[in-house]
């Protein structure tokens, strides 16, 4: 039986998190959440650095987040320029009212405590 | 030896993903990464439903990103109601510019394919 894939955060990977909140019209977000599954599969997981891609569609229809991991910044931005990066990038663009990408560092990771 | 604690992402597990977007003046990421970290152990972690706090701090110093874990959408606004929550909150409040939690559900999971 396959296995879901699953993503692991931690404070002793090395790696660069994206975060990118795009605000969307709640009407389009099935369409952009669509749009990240296939240029993911199409371009971005092609691509030297990448890692992983999670997308998460919020409950409220005005959000979606992309939670994506790279082994390195350089990598990440040696992406954003690449020629073929345009066209993906467009698309996107296109179909969101706003994009707020930025790279972060884990800082902590907290667990409910073992017996509560 | 201790292990890191490590949280899982995956579009299968029964939870609802609070994400938790702050923006917050670079002087003070720092004191608000020690805070969330402060009141995540003091508070958040006791109450029922929790499940894990992961603190991100952005390289360009003007965001702090919780992504929380819940059992429930009904736990996480159960806590937000409880009269010992409020200092946390304030707390935390106090010490940033905007903040945009929103309850999301996770849609995808990408890896890099095997080989690549």
């Amino acid at each position: 039986m396959p296995t879901v894939p699953q993503t692991v955060i931690s404070t002793d990977a090395e790696l660069v998190t994206l975060i990118n909140v795009f605000t969307v019209a709640p009407e389009r977000q099935a369409e952009v959440v669509a749009a990240l599954d296939r240029t993911t599969k199409e371009f971005f997981a092609t691509v030297p650095g990448f890692r992983s891609a999670n997308v998460h569609a919020s409950q409220d229809g005005t959000r979606v987040v992309n939670y994506a991991q790279w082994a390195s910044a350089a990598q990440f931005q040696a992406m954003l320029r690449m020629p073929e990066a345009r066209p993906h990038l467009a698309e996107i663009g296109a179909l969101v009212e706003a994009s707020d990408p930025r790279l972060y560092e884990v800082s902590s990771v907290h667990h409910r405590a073992a017996g509560q």
